[in-house]
């Protein structure tokens, strides 16, 4: 098979942790020996493993039959034992990855210094680090091949482009098949636990005034057990019930706002809401995630707004569809 | 990689036939060497070469650097040719079906003794054929693994065993993401050829009287510069105006219809309409294929309709997404 079929198995595996990474960027790697797969894998967390690192972890595993006793997400352990192995381990390997392997040393080695080290017959990239100051990963792997699968490579970063300018706003929307919304819980359990995760990781989660004062949300991450986030509500008046849930979840801090103009700064901030909210945010949007349900329903909540987007992913969440776009105007 | 990997790969490859194989079942086939993928082919029309056929004139291709110098989907050749490789050619490949190799013996012979002439390590089989009679093909391998992916690879040939008894019905609909149809050319050109491609090899196009009213339809296959289908039009009164394309098409019967009765024959049936249509066949829609385009829109043209869905396959389609959906009911 062709470098773009290995690059696109790291990419869709990187998709599945879009926006999660966050501050870092989602990257997805793939190892393979003569042809075989031996490990696909992306990063997951901020703090954890690079996906390089969890690729070759996992290919070690299926070369050598035999399971790390560390945590792969941990990354001292991870890059220590990789060094521990014999020099010619994965000499006849190839390695895939989204993006430039980082050239950063800090508490553990740079994932372009390991893979020097490990020799790899090959590393195929699909774009450069386009930070200043990032690059240089790869005129240290010398013989790197750059460039395949190189504009999905970048469309999957392009998140991490912007949070590192100004917010990336990412505005979710929960609909049916035929874009009715509201309705009580439309999707699926696993559709929920994912946005409990995105609301975990991002700065902000901004809502608007009608969504407080109609659905009386609580707005926390209780699916996953994990610290709900801030919320800025953008509103004109400031009249709401503060007995509602939204207001005495632990450590959360609410804020009232008239304008938008905290995203000027760098920063991850999720949007829920609905037809308002999507018009009023119109030009500031940079990505939509639908959940789109397997339901045709009769219910009114349409949304009415004229936006060209381009799909960027698309994968089921259970029995859900999850679609990555982006908002390319109107 | 396990067995399921590359089974995923030939369903997902079958797919991109779906409904075009008529009245023969979508299948794909992958054949890997030692890991290593060397072909990824699907059944793409009746009377064309199988997927196992596909496949593996396809692995020589890549296995002997050389190209055939006959049509692959010529399948008096392709069988002809693969027979007159070498005995142990493919003894160190498997293959990988989604559904049990034919064992019907008639101009070609059939795949299941070419797979047995061949002697490859190993036959694997998504699902057995569920057709009285069609079977035998495993027997005759003796040795195939089968249920890999069982359920999938089942929900791709659901089609084929509805439409061997009685009408399978397929509603097609264009959208936008918000769930608007109609407003003129929603789709991409590669979602308007790929209707005209399912129009082609349907047994009839149904169709409500509002569309020939409304929207004055031509409703053939231009595109693919082929022979338009037979139209049905399910209507209470008839009052078309004769003069519009539609009745003009060379070679094409348009008949006026009050009753379904005609879905109690085996056969192929495309449904293009909008909410009427819908609402009017909702117990009969068996399948739903909807080609959403990248657009959120603020045209009225909602549809209004209770439907639970089962999606069964996703694929980008140019900048559209086209989606399979399974009518589960309301």
């Amino acid at each position: 098979m062709r470098d773009e079929f290995y690059m696109q198995l790291a990419l869709d595996k990187a998709w599945e942790y879009q926006g999660l990474t966050y501050p870092n960027p989602a990257v997805g790697a793939v190892v393979t020996l003569e042809g075989n797969i031996l490990a696909i894998e992306a990063h997951q967390k901020a703090g954890s493993s690079h996906a390089e690192v969890l690729a070759l972890l996992s290919a070690y595993e299926t070369l050598s039959n035999r399971s790390v006793d560390f945590d792969p997400c941990d990354s001292h352990k991870a890059h220590a034992f990789l060094l521990t192995l014999p020099k010619d381990f994965f000499a006849q390997c190839t390695i895939y990855v989204t993006l430039e392997p980082c050239s950063h040393e800090g508490k553990t080695p740079s994932c372009a210094s390991l893979l020097q080290s490990l020799a790899l017959r090959r590393v195929v990239i699909g774009t450069e680090d386009p930070i200043e100051g990032h690059g240089g990963g790869m005129k240290r792997l010398g013989n790197a091949s750059v460039g395949v699968l190189k504009e999905a490579c970048q469309a999957l970063i392009e998140s991490f482009l912007l949070w590192q300018k100004r917010a990336f706003v990412l505005f979710k929307l929960a609909q049916t098949t035929n874009g009715r919304i509201g309705g009580g819980y439309l999707s699926s359990q696993a559709s929920l636990t994912h946005v409990h995760q995105l609301r975990e990781v991002c700065d902000t989660l901004l809502i608007g005034g009608n969504t407080v004062r109609e659905d009386r949300p609580t707005l926390d991450c209780r699916f996953i057990q994990a610290q709900a986030p801030d919320v800025k509500i953008y509103t004109k008046e400031d009249n709401f019930d503060r007995d509602i849930p939204l207001f005495t979840v632990e450590k959360r801090r609410v804020e009232i706002i008239h304008t938008l103009d905290f995203l000027e700064q760098p920063s991850f901030v999720l949007v829920e809401g609905g037809e308002g909210m999507l018009n009023a945010l119109k030009e500031k949007i940079d990505w939509m995630l639908i959940y789109q349900t397997p339901k045709l329903s009769t219910n009114n909540l349409t949304y009415n707004t004229t936006m060209n987007l381009q799909f960027l992913h698309q994968d089921k969440k259970d029995v859900d569809l999850m679609i990555w776009s982006k908002n390319i105007g109107h």
